[in-house]
């Protein structure tokens, strides 16, 4: 595969930039997005930030599934209200969420009757989302996409440990999943008032496994994936950490940070200062009882949206680099004895 | 949103067709692909044209899961061998199954450490892994993309119904899983001597959901999806059932077929000589007992790469449209009462 530009042209492959990286001829844009989340979120230091916090965690639904597939409705809802768009203005649709057969998404989206690809990244799925979305873009197939990525608390505990009624105890190393779904609305930019911010390119994650079998400390397990992914994204793109205000992880939590800052410095990189982490930023460690941090799909998601876009947007960051992690167990896998792959995806943000 | 080409190009979509279709500038290939079954796949109407059959259904592996986990990595290693590739000469992978959390993909790919985008389309998962990974050729961003879904029998009935070892009574109306998977190499059209077939471009399906919660009955569910994404690709394309050699579903298997019949008639669409259904193809529904037909995200996929793709590259059929179906429930959505919202997406094959 061609290394320089002249080669890869020659290919066709005009918007490919070293072994695993996009690189899009126009940045595409974030016109629009919106979060909704949960009562434990609203609680903590991003609460005030996000667009609706719930009453409670149903969100108007009979079960904890039901409320999920509500929190990705909302969330698009709002993202479309906010654009002044309707459904039928996107062409394309990326969903996902943490459950089996993704059926957060199934349900959560299909009155919208927008052409639907569904995805599973775990928690890296808003990082696949806005890649894919945004390539739909840069590559000439939609003028607009809709991405939209959730997780419950609730529906994640039944579906990976316990049914709640079970009161099970989880070690300080276990994270909490977030209950929140972010829905961002893409477009190439340029086109008019400038949107949140711009998406210039990607780098895609692969598999990363170290044998880590521990569910329950899923931040240690996804930390070699997301130093992988951050590695490559340097050698794709040419770029060192002093290139971005802030490299920010989707949901490592403080055990995983520990792990992904050591795996980086073996390999010369320091990145303790430029790093941030959204599962340690949702909550407050001190008051909320979350042990190692946030996680989940929505766990990045809002934090895009609420936080990390209002920084770009109003200046005081021009580049971030956004690294949505995810671990790629099941209950099955789980009870097999299998290890906790896992995968992060990189995409490069700056304000518009 | 524009509906002739020029504005469609104005907005920079220029591989735009219609309301949620897209056409393809330069075609992309199907360059190599391969299949590896079950027993049973073995022993249908379809036997001897598979790459693989298994001697036993475990593929090597000590739990159903990781025999999945097994056709995938087979699959693939069959696909790379027969194009003289690499995973290295890869850019990006697409994969799916059926299982929560995508396990067979994940455990069945990470060795080839290609970067990974994990797909959920249920069955349709590889009408959705070919879409989005022409798309990625087409719009410049890789050289090479490889595809690779798969399904498993045991692992369906462990996911989906009851273990095996239940001995579960199943009506006339269920379907068999595949147990099979299908791996695709894509690469531009034109480059070197011609692949298998053409990918000329697709229609997205909609989640489309008719109310029917009947998850023994999957073909009826599936129907509707696939009657709307072809009515749609007939509009978008500007198409009636006279321009292609064969009009060919997933797996609506017999019931299904019937449901996607009328439901075409009612709308004036006469598709009874030219409909195929891989589901009714892979079995012999005398001889095998497997009701209603084949499903899963093996069954249309190893039936593309073993005997579509073979039809369409010793000239007996010039121009195919594929559209495979799928079923977007889970257990959890079973078992709280819920509908069966389905999806199908349509591809546009030609001879190369």
């Amino acid at each position: 595969m061609g290394k320089d530009g002249t080669e890869l042209r020659e290919f066709g492959m005009e918007q490919c930039v070293g072994e695993a990286s996009v690189r899009f001829r126009e940045p595409v844009e974030i016109m629009a997005s919106a979060s909704v989340v949960g009562t434990k979120e609203g609680q903590g230091p991003l609460g005030a930030l996000f667009d609706k916090v719930g009453q409670d965690d149903y969100f108007g639904g009979k079960t904890w599934e039901e409320a999920e597939s509500n929190l990705q409705k909302e969330a698009l809802r709002m993202a479309f209200a906010k654009a002044e768009l309707e459904p039928k203005d996107v062409r394309f649709l990326f969903a996902g969420d943490l459950l089996g057969q993704s059926i957060a998404s199934s349900f959560g989206v299909s009155e919208f009757g927008i052409p639907h690809f569904g995805l599973y990244g775990a928690c890296s799925t808003c990082g696949e989302a806005l890649s894919l979305g945004a390539m739909m873009i840069a590559g000439g197939f939609a003028e607009r996409i809709a991405c939209v990525t959730s997780s419950h608390f609730a529906t994640a505990e039944r579906e990976f440990r316990f049914p709640l009624e079970y009161g099970n105890q989880r070690p300080l190393s276990a994270s909490w999943t977030v209950t929140g779904s972010g829905a961002f609305l893409l477009r190439r930019a340029g086109l008019q008032e400038p949107g949140r911010a711009r998406i210039l390119g990607m780098t895609a994650g692969r598999i990363v496994d170290y044998g880590l079998k521990d569910s329950m400390n899923m931040g240690a397990c996804m930390a070699p994936a997301a130093a992988d992914t951050l590695v490559r994204h340097f050698k794709d793109w040419g770029r060192s950490p002093a290139y971005y205000d802030h490299v920010i992880t989707g949901d490592l939590g403080s055990i995983g940070r520990t792990a992904f800052l050591d795996l980086l410095a073996m390999r010369g990189i320091d990145l303790a200062e430029k790093h941030l982490d959204c599962g340690m930023l949702i909550y407050d460690a001190e008051r909320q009882d979350v042990h190692a941090g946030g996680s989940g799909c929505g766990c990045c998601a809002v934090t895009l949206s609420a936080w990390i876009l209002k920084q770009l947007e109003e200046g005081f960051w021009k580049r971030v680099l956004f690294l949505p992690t995810g671990a790629l167990l099941s209950k099955t896998s789980f009870n097999e004895g299998k290890t906790v792959p896992c995968i992060c995806h990189a995409l490069v943000l700056e304000g518009a």
